[in-house]
């Protein structure tokens, strides 16, 4: 295979022994619409799937090719979402499997599959057979930004993120990166949040998908654009061990922390990269819940303000309509005290002792909305967890998305 | 009292012995904005709150008065909602129990509270006394209209209902009939769904109970706008005992079913005012799950969909994006097998085993979606229950109301 050198590593390819590419197949009606990721020597998988129960014909195929915790290449199409397609589209995504690893002489079992697109109707085998040869044809080490391009839907940007770490007694350099795609969570018919990530590190499967599974739960199970989840949703993390440090075995290790510490970076970096490109989205929303009773208790109530189509429309708004936090935080699973909640917006206290603050100046708060970046942060006065979820404003351009698109 | 008799007795005075009024006391900037409901014989009361535990005053006191199972007369005001304003609050709707209770000659403990509006503000004690005793004076059998009116905030249109049944050997004629108001679950910080209901049944405390929270749970907890449950929500059914029959005191009588019965018609025809008259709304949604496993999982299956802002961006663009209801059904907590699924959109069957069904005429489909009320079905395939919920579309409207609206 040809390496082209268009750019320096980074994503998917920063890590050592990793290539990738994405070339135009025809299933999007412009751009790139299929990658390919290889690692040059088998690596430990592991995966984090939808909780929908009607999942896409690739997660099917992946939950089985992962019986066996090693694989070497991952396949992605945009385009069509190979879901609700039956036994016929069970079988697409494993000749998908099939043709990628006859390509990369491969078994099947080692390549797994992933969709995003239209949700009901078939893939087009000859096209994706041809966008498979050519995509494994100019496999490189620069290639991650066109597979980050590659798998976008409604996505506006591309999305990719990286961290470096030195691990263990040896000073070991070892490399995670990853690139994602998003939107709504599905937009007409296009589905999907898809995250791929690939490191250097030596790390047992059981290591590797305890850090994978604490990582997501900690950032992409945190952001909501409208809290719809697909039937493809899919984060998938290769190690292939090539870094020269001893093999992370123990989670409570200090090794093994660094690097689940840097993997919630990258995963965090991508996940607000996807919250700030929502559908229609002109602003990123953070909420930091605080001084919970447990941590469950502040993921819930942060998750339930990011939730709330009217704290969302607030905010696109540029109102400080406070009301409707402390609302979502009461219909949430979190223990309150109403009379204990404090809320501050972009800085300013607004809320004190479930009242409102008296030094709220209306004009700041107003101000302080038009960022970019807006944080709510709550402080329930009930104990010592946190947690911090990510959202957008909802606006006349989510609706204008969702509804004018006709299938 | 003055006694006008402007209209014929219907919704909260169909009833024998109930009044009722709504005037201006300005707390909204036009409108009436106060209503009193009045039982010339003490009745029994039931209540269903908000789960919220941001919890306005008024639901704190009427939680109180309520140890004791009966009462006399409800006032309610629109504008302001009495939540996040603390221990003054709690006074605030304390005193507006006592200037009711003292201008119908009863004790404040025989009167119930309710308030919708802006959170975090004050009540105007002196609009709202002046406003008392003007309702309080000009209570009539035809007043059910004025209050219907009071009660709204972003509600377009009053919402009423009733029904006449016969009721036991005697056959006595029994009246129920109730007011309601909704729109967003919360608009700019205009908080609320309220419904009150009047019977003059004879029914024990404990059947009474028993029936409103079954019939609440099957309508009004049915409906969604935007999934915001809000700080105020209250439905409060009185039973005056004045239908001349046999008490209902067993929930296994034939009678008791039939006062059920009657009662779920009347929470069932509010609640679709409410979902059809929701913020923005062009049209009123039905979902119809059938062939679930359990209640619960119809129940749940259906409210999922009834919540996804993408389907009801689909049904404002007429849109028969079916893929968006199948994943909404697999994301609900209701067991399904995808392969079993079947979906009528508008009456045309769309999927069938989970897949699209071959018949599909995209032409005939939007114009089912061109239709008032669109209706969703779906068919499980996985056992025998059954459960309807309803919501309206999410419009550019729905968006323009909640952010132009400045606090």
């Amino acid at each position: 295979m040809t390496k082209k050198a268009k750019s320096a590593p980074s994503g998917v390819t920063l890590a050592k022994g990793y290539l990738a590419a994405g070339v135009r197949c025809g299933l999007k009606s412009r751009g790139e619409d299929l990658a390919v990721i290889f690692s040059q020597t088998p690596a430990q998988a592991a995966a984090v799937y939808t909780r929908n129960q009607v999942c896409a014909a690739p997660i099917q195929l992946c939950r089985k090719h992962l019986r066996r915790p090693t694989a070497q290449a991952v396949v992605v199409n945009a385009g069509i979402a190979n879901a609700c397609t039956g036994p016929e589209g069970l079988a697409d995504a494993a000749e998908m499997a099939q043709r990628t690893a006859a390509a990369l002489g491969l078994k099947p079992t080692e390549v797994l599959v992933a969709s995003t697109g239209v949700i009901g109707q078939r893939l087009n085998q000859e096209k994706i057979r041809r966008g498979i040869e050519a995509a494994c044809r100019s496999l490189s080490r620069g290639g991650s930004a066109e597979a980050a391009r590659a798998i976008m839907t409604t996505d506006l940007a591309p999305k990719s993120a990286q961290r470096k770490i030195t691990l263990g007694a040896q000073k070991a350099r070892v490399a995670l990166g990853g690139i994602a795609k998003g939107s709504g969570m599905i937009h007409p018919n296009m589905a999907t949040m898809l995250a791929f990530l690939t490191t250097d590190a030596a790390i047992d499967a059981r290591c590797l998908r305890r850090a994978l599974r604490s990582a997501v739960d900690e950032t992409f199970n945190m952001i909501t654009v409208d809290g719809d989840t697909s039937t493809n949703d899919m984060v998938l993390l290769l190690a292939n061990g090539r870094a020269a440090h001893c093999p992370i075995t123990d989670f409570r290790s200090p090794e093994y922390e660094s690097f689940r510490s840097a993997l919630v970076d990258v995963c965090r970096d991508l996940s607000i990269q996807i919250a700030r490109d929502g559908e229609g989205a002109t602003r990123l929303i953070r909420i930091d819940v605080e001084a919970a009773r447990s941590r469950s208790d502040a993921r819930a109530a942060a998750k339930s303000v990011a939730g709330s189509n009217l704290v969302k429309t607030a905010i696109f708004g540029k109102d400080p309509n406070w009301g409707r936090i402390l609302c979502a935080v009461g219909y949430s699973k979190a223990r309150v005290d109403p009379d204990k909640i404090q809320l501050w917006i972009g800085g300013h206290l607004v809320v004190q002792q479930g009242r409102p603050a008296e030094t709220i100046d209306p004009q700041q708060l107003r101000q302080a909305l038009e960022a970019d970046e807006v944080c709510l942060r709550v402080h329930l006065g009930q104990g010592r967890a946190a947690a911090t979820a990510w959202t957008c404003d909802l606006t006349y351009d989510y609706i204008r998305i969702n509804a004018e698109y006709h299938t």
